[in-house]
C-alpha cells in the first residue's frame, strides 16, 4: 500500500471510529494498556534487537550514546506507558462537545461541535514509546494516523504496532498505519491533499526540515529561545530560584532559559551570576555584562544552547527587555521576575509569545504541568494551536444546522427574520 | 518599502495597537465610517477612473462585464459600507477574552486568553469595498494587514486607503499596508516567516493558485460542491422549497447546491425535477436519473457549476448518499431533507463537512446568517477555522502563568503538588 492509500484508509477508518460509542474506544484503550503489560516479553525481545544494533552503531561512532539510550524500553517503561494510556482512556470524551449554540431564527438552530481533525502524520525519531502514546491519543480523539518512525527503532515500532493492533479489535487497524515503505519523509510531506496536520517529534533540525518542506500545517516548534527578565524590583531570592530552575532543571528542554535579561538597576546581579556559575552554567554576555561581570563577550543573542550555557544581556527597562525578546526570541516562553504589579501586567500583555509568565519558572510550559492531560506537542505557530497542545490540537469543529424547511429567500423577502439569539 | 519590511512594520504596529484601550479602536472605527460618508466625492472621483478604464477593457474584450460591475462604488454602497463598519465598532472586544483558567498549584494560576493572530495578507480582486471591511476587522481585532488588490481597482484602493489612514489617526497607518510594488503575488506568498495567514477574496482559480503556491496557511475555499440529499421520507413541499432555494437563490455562491441526491424510493422525484426545470435549471444526471427523467447523462459528479445547472444522482439510501458526498464533495456544506429523525441524526454525525444541515437550505452557510457579525471568509480547511469564519479566525491564544517564585524542581522533589483545578 502506498502512503497515499494508507492516508485515505486512515481517513475512512477515522470516519467510522468517530461515530462509535465513546465506551468502545475507552475499552479498546484499556485493552491496549493491558497488552503492553502482558506482551512485554515479546516487545522487549524485539526492542533488544534495535538496542544491540544501536550499540554497534555507537561503537562505530555512527550514533550518539544519547540517541541509543532513548531507544531502550524496559518492563518499567512499558508499565508507565500503560498507566499513561489508562489516563487517556479516562479523559473527557473530546468528540461531539457542543462549543456554542445559537437560535438563528424561530425553529432554526445552529450549533458548533468538536470533531476529529482527520489524518495526522507523526514523524518521530528513536523513542519507540512515542508510538503507543500517539495511537492512544488518536483513538481517544477519533483521528487517523500515519506513523513514520526512525529506522533505528524499526523492530520496536513494528512489534508495538502489532501488539496494539491485536489488542484493539474490532477498531480497524487501518486507523493508524505504520509507514515502512522506502518512501523518504519528503514524499510523505507532499501529501498535503490527504493529510491534515504533521506532528514532528524529534530534534530541532527535524522540525525545521519539515517546516521548510511541506504545505501541510506543522504542529511543533523548531526553536525554544526562552528569556527570563529580572526587573529592578525583583525579589532576589525569587529571581535566584526561578533563574536557576529555568536554566538547570533540564537544560536540553525547549522550555529552558537561554537568555537572562538583567535590568541595569537590579542590585543583586552579581549574586545571580555567581549562583548560575556555581551550578556549572557557562555564561556569555553582551558588552555591559562582560564589563560588569567579566563574562565572555557574545554578539549572538538568538542562541538555543540546549545545555548548561546561557546568554546574559543588560536592558534599560521593560520596553528594552520586550524589544530584545521580540528581536531575538522564538515566541515560545518568556518570564518576568518583578515585585511591581504594573511592570508584570505590562510584560504579560505586551510580550507576543505563546507563554508569558510572571514569577514562575519557564519550565512550567509543558502539557502535563499545564493540566492538558496528554501532550501532542508545543507549538510556536500562531495558527490552530499555540504553546503546549493537548488533545484539543487534534480536533476541529463542524457546524450543525437544524430547521424545518427554512430557505434563505424567505428571509430576503422579509417573511422570516433572524433572531441570532445565543443559547450557549 | 519592500513587502517584507511592510509585514514587519505591520507586526510592530499590531503589537502597539493590541495594547491600546478598546475604546480607542472603537472610536477610530467610528471616524473611519464617518470618513467614508464625508469623503465620498473624493472616493467616487477616483473610482470613476477605474470604472472608465474597465469599460475600455470590456469593449476590448479584456475584462468580463461582471468583473467591471464589481468595481463600481456609489454613494449608497459607501453608506452600506459605513454602516457595516459601525457594526464592527460595536462588536464585543475580541482581544483579551479569557478562554479558560486553571489553578495549577497553590498560588500558581494559568489562563488562556485571546490575542490577535499577527499579520494577515489579504489578496483581493476587483471589489474595492473589501478593503475598508477588512481594515475595520483588523482594527477591531488588532491585526496587521498586507493588502494586495487587483490592478483594475488601483485608484479606488489607493483613495480608500488614504481616506482611512487620515481618519484613524493616531492609530499607526503601518498597521495596514497597501502593497503596490511590482512584486507579483508569488513573491508575497514566499513571506511565510513574517506573514501568519493569507485570506484570498476572489475567484476559485485565485484561491486554488494561492493554496498551491504558499506555505502560509490559507483561510478560504477553492470549491463549494454542496449536496442536498432528499431521503425517501422527505416532506415533498419542504424538499421542493429547500432544493429550489439551495440552487436558485444565488447560483454563483459557494454555498449553492451543485448536486441533488435522490433516494431511489422518494416518491415525488419527478415533481422536484419539474420544479427545478421550471425555475430554469439545466439538469444533468447519472444513468439512473437519465433513464427515469430523461436528463442529459454525466459521469462527472464533482462539478461546481456556479450557475443555473445541477447534477442529479440516485442513491440507494443514507450510506450511499454519504459515500457520494465523501467521494465527490468538497467538505463545504451538505444537507439532508428527511422526516426521519434517525436518518437525520446519522447524516449529521457521519457527514464529514464543515457544515451539515437538516431541513434547511445550504444557502444559510454564511457568516452573516450564522450570526458571526462579520465574515472573514468560509474555510474548507480543517485547521484553525472551519466553515463560515468571523473575527475569531483572526485570533490566536496566549497562555499566561502567574506565580510567586514557583519552580519545576520543587514539584519534582515533592515539596509542591499540582492541583490542576479548573476555575473557568
Amino acid at each position: 500500500m502506498t502512503p497515499r492509500q494508507a492516508a485515505q484508509e486512515a481517513r475512512a477508518s477515522s470516519r467510522r471510529v468517530q461515530v462509535m460509542e465513546s465506551v468502545q474506544r475507552t475499552e479498546a484503550l484499556r485493552r491496549m494498556a493491558d497488552a503492553l503489560r502482558s506482551q512485554s516479553a515479546r516487545i522487549l525481545t524485539a526492542n533488544a534487537k534495535d538496542v544491540a544494533e544501536a550499540a554497534r552503531a555507537v561503537d562505530a561512532l555512527e550514533m550518539s550514546q544519547a540517541m541509543a539510550d532513548r531507544l531502550l524500553l524496559s518492563e518499567k517503561k512499558l508499565g508507565t506507558l500503560a498507566e499513561g494510556i489508562e489516563a487517556i482512556s479516562e479523559m473527557e470524551e473530546p468528540i461531539g462537545r457542543v462549543l456554542q449554540e445559537m437560535e438563528l431564527a424561530a425553529g432554526l438552530r445552529l450549533s458548533q461541535e468538536s470533531v476529529p481533525l482527520g489524518v495526522v502524520l507523526i514523524i518521530f525519531e528513536s523513542r519507540p514509546d512515542v508510538l503507543p502514546q500517539l495511537i492512544a491519543l488518536a483513538l481517544r480523539s477519533g483521528n487517523g494516523l500515519l506513523l513514520k518512525g526512525g529506522k533505528e527503532a524499526v523492530h520496536s515500532n513494528r512489534i508495538l504496532h502489532e501488539v496494539i493492533r491485536e489488542a484493539i479489535e474490532p477498531i480497524p487497524a487501518s486507523l493508524f498505519a505504520l509507514v515502512e515503505t522506502r518512501e523518504a519523509v519528503s514524499d510523505l510531506l507532499g501529501l498535503d491533499d490527504v493529510i491534515d496536520l504533521v506532528v514532528p517529534r524529534g530534534s530541532n533540525a527535524l522540525v525545521k526540515h519539515i517546516q521548510e518542506n511541506t504545505r501541510i500545517p506543522v504542529l511543533g516548534h523548531a526553536d525554544g529561545i526562552c528569556h527570563v527578565f529580572v526587573d529592578a524590583s525583583a525579589d532576589p531570592e525569587m529571581a535566584r530560584s526561578i533563574v536557576l530552575d529555568s536554566k538547570t532543571d533540564y537544560p536540553a528542554a525547549c522550555n529552558a532559559m537561554e537568555t537572562l535579561l538583567l535590568h541595569r538597576n537590579y542590585p543583586h546581579a552579581q549574586d545571580l551570576i555567581n549562583g548560575l556559575e556555581s551550578a556549572g552554567v557557562r555564561l556569555l554576555g553582551d558588552a555591559h555584562a562582560k564589563d560588569r561581570h567579566g563574562l565572555e563577550l557574545t554578539h549572538d543573542f538568538a542562541v538555543e544552547y540546549g545545555e548548561l550555557s546561557a546568554t546574559v544581556c543588560y536592558v534599560d527597562g521593560l520596553s528594552d527587555a520586550i524589544d530584545h525578546i521580540h528581536n531575538f526570541g522564538s515566541g515560545h516562553t518568556d518570564c518576568v521576575v518583578t515585585q511591581d504589579e504594573a511592570i508584570a501586567k505590562e510584560f504579560l500583555s505586551r510580550v507576543d509569545s505563546a507563554c508569558v509568565f510572571h514569577n514562575a519558572s519557564t519550565r512550567f510550559a509543558d502539557g502535563y504541568r499545564f493540566g492538558l492531560g496528554a501532550e501532542v506537542g508545543i507549538s510556536t505557530s500562531r495558527i490552530h494551536a499555540r504553546g503546549p497542545v493537548g488533545v484539543d490540537g487534534l480536533m476541529t469543529t463542524r457546524w450543525r444546522l437544524v430547521g424545518s424547511g427554512h430557505t434563505a429567500s424567505s428571509f430576503a423577502r422579509g417573511d422570516s427574520v433572524f433572531t441570532h439569539r445565543r443559547l450557549r
